[in-house]
């Protein structure tokens, strides 16, 4: 691991830009959580109760897991990347982006469904349309995928090149 | 690339078992169009629509590119992978995997909402059911995608390694 200890990339963690995509993925996360749960009628689709799961299992490993672990590696100035524990950090970073990227699509193929072919946005008013909260909800989780991809892809990249 | 040359990975460019997956990916994308068109009823449902397209692609990217490519380095003993043609694969590469695994997804969570959501499936009988095709076409695109996604993965780590 000398390479990676010498220039980690950008995003990485245990530097300040990971730092901050873990914090984003966490905020993001819980943004598309909170305009899911607020909208109405949410719980009779399938895909939407699985993207409030999902989103929050990222909240629970981007913030309590790795947040923590950059924040105290930045903090004691300390490198924690030694192989084992890198190579689980992959391997979980790899899960649930995955498991965002699929949720996220799944709500997404739902919203187009309602909105094209069935046109069930249309048959609510502006007022109590839940189809904007929807969109919302998807659009944050699927920016919360971005920052995940990143992070995932520099991880590895990194024990790749190493 | 002299450590892919000495020992190239298996599914990479260029060696029987990427040939293999190439023509995997080609076969299991066709079926999938196969099964989608010949279900009743699938133009109405935009997710569906696009699955269709996004497996021709595939097979258009797996076979007339890739599999002949392989085929002409496999038969003339020729290395194809130079930086810059292998740049360009593993970036074509990622996008068919990605575009092939957001429809999947879509598609499968329009499946999920027709069966558990609106009962749309139990509606039909058995003979004229057009859900079954549409599981069916649903998993041979999701074998089509985890072998694009084994091919992909096998690239980039070369990329990344060398």
């Amino acid at each position: 691991m000398r390479e990676s200890r010498r220039s980690p990339l950008i995003g990485n963690t245990g530097i300040v830009s990971g730092l901050v995509l873990r914090i984003g993925q966490c905020a993001f996360a819980a943004a598309s959580v909170g305009f899911m749960v607020s909208s109405p009628g949410f719980y009779s689709n399938t895909a939407f109760c699985y993207l409030i799961a999902s989103m929050g299992l990222q909240m629970l490993w981007s913030f309590f897991g790795l947040a923590y672990m950059d924040d105290y590696a930045l903090s004691r100035k300390r490198d924690l990347q030694n192989p084992v524990l890198f190579s689980v950090l992959v391997v979980g970073d790899w899960v649930t982006d995955m498991l965002s990227l699929t949720i996220v699509c799944s709500s997404a193929g739902v919203i187009v469904f309602y909105e094209k072919d069935i046109k069930f946005c249309k048959q609510h008013d502006y007022v109590d349309n839940p189809c904007i909260r929807f969109v919302i909800s998807v659009a944050l989780a699927f920016i919360t995928w971005v920052l995940i991809a990143i992070t995932s892809h520099v991880m590895f990249w990194t024990l790749a090149s190493v």
